[in-house]
């Protein structure tokens, strides 16, 4: 429990479980809008408002990081771990845009598989950034961490199935390529860049253990 | 007015001054040369100059931080404000070099207002690193800041209007929408880029208020 | 001799050694690869084996890392280098398994060109990684660090050139140039990587000179 060291209006693990809870919020957001095919201007505010709150912790982190003396771990994994989570909703926020920019608005089942993908690990992200304030027991967070790369080894054979599928089926239309082929390869983006934060996690734990 | 603590010989404010320089030397020569769609050899080689010189200050901030035991900030923002305004000449040399090597020399109306963005965010960091020597009298700097941000806002809005155009606009053409999406997406880069200094600039501030 | 203040079973340097072992292998297994154009299901496991250990090596010193107290040279610095190595190894591994995906199986006489100048860069760059060892003799260093540093100019030169040749060549197969652009751009991207690891191994000399 190193969380008792610091002052409560100080609390790095809380800022931490909202910043995960947004990306959350996003990956959830993201699955129904692929899932239903519903990119309107409502559904890109929205996730733009995600993003936007997901932001705001961030830049709170590390504010508080830049005037905190004491730290409850190393005060680069502070700013590795915000910035990575950071960019694990401005990933899926931009692959959101990316869809609408491009037109790509009807239910691809190939982008359906990958939303599944990606809620899962930015859940358990979320689990192990949690089991953070009790490096004692980190048996749930480790397991987390294990989930979370193995969605990544998933995502990398799941983009290269699609991408040599879509090489096949739309070779007449280059444009169709581009397009997809961008999307596909920032949803596995989303999954390496929950794999870094896992490793940051388990890189903590290793220090405090 | 922390510059006073430093030896002469040693004044990071004054290397980051020149580095921000060659930054504004690289933006201001991109947008005379893609108003006037002159991408000849010597204007390749001009560009070429400029980021050999600021690769140069880089590597004169990174040498001397490596041999100098007390610094005015930082040592890791010393290191990040260096890798990222070398950064942002890099990518302007990148566009440039890729203009040529693409073939696209004409004046297209869509960089040209992009090469203006960039030359508005590029000034805005240079004002916001030379008011890093007083950080007493922040108000300069965080507007910069301010203006910096606001403009990678525009930059995301243009590059997103551009892209979609492009797509409309090519559809019959694919190798000319592979071009310039790369250019529009590089050029939306460089604000990212500028925005990441103006970040950094702004934890320096929190730091040593 | 720094080694000599590290405990027998903590050394990074046989770490480090290690990695740049398999960068090595990694590099001299493509040239082999794509000189022949032998990438059947055996050439790609083989390759992903490489990538596998050398991903073991740098989890192993990134876990050491953080269970060492007096480490030979500076944390973010032992941090890095294994980052970058294993980066080496990483994107070595991606364009073999995109020259898969993509049907690229025949032998590419620029990608065999790109093979040669990727395997003497990395077996520089092991030259510097080995030469850390003994931080006073650093002629042989500073020497593979100035290849590698040459070696990517050229991988830019050459890049550039099969760019606007293969704009020209393949003018009327979008798609041949979308695969293999990527590739090419890969391939210099390596170059880069050991470029990075160059420049943080001279910074490392200069620390401890």
């Amino acid at each position: 429990m190193l969380s008792r060291f610091l002052p409560k209006d100080c609390n790095f693990f809380d800022l931490f479980d909202k910043q995960a809870k947004y990306a959350a919020d996003a990956a959830a957001y993201f699955q129904d809008l692929v899932t239903q095919g519903k990119l309107d201007e409502i559904a890109i505010q929205k996730m733009k408002d995600i993003e936007h709150q997901g932001d705001e912790v961030a830049h709170e982190i590390i504010n508080r990081l830049n005037k905190t003396f004491i730290t409850p771990f190393d005060r680069e994994d502070i700013h590795f771990l915000a910035k990575e989570l950071d960019d694990i909703i401005d990933m899926i926020h931009t692959i959101t845009n990316r869809l609408k920019v491009y037109k790509l608005e009807k239910v691809d089942k190939n982008l359906v598989e990958f939303a599944e993908v990606i809620r899962k690990s930015v859940q358990a992200v979320g689990c192990a950034v949690r089991g953070m304030r009790n490096m004692k027991q980190t048996k749930d967070v480790l397991n987390a961490c294990v989930e979370v790369n193995s969605l990544e080894n998933i995502g990398d054979f799941m983009r290269d199935k699609m991408l040599a599928e879509l090489f096949e089926a739309a070779k007449n239309d280059p444009i169709l390529v581009i397009k997809w082929k961008e999307i596909y390869q920032d949803a596995e983006t989303v999954l390496d860049v929950c794999e870094d934060v896992a490793h940051v996690v388990e890189s903590i734990l290793v220090k405090n253990a």
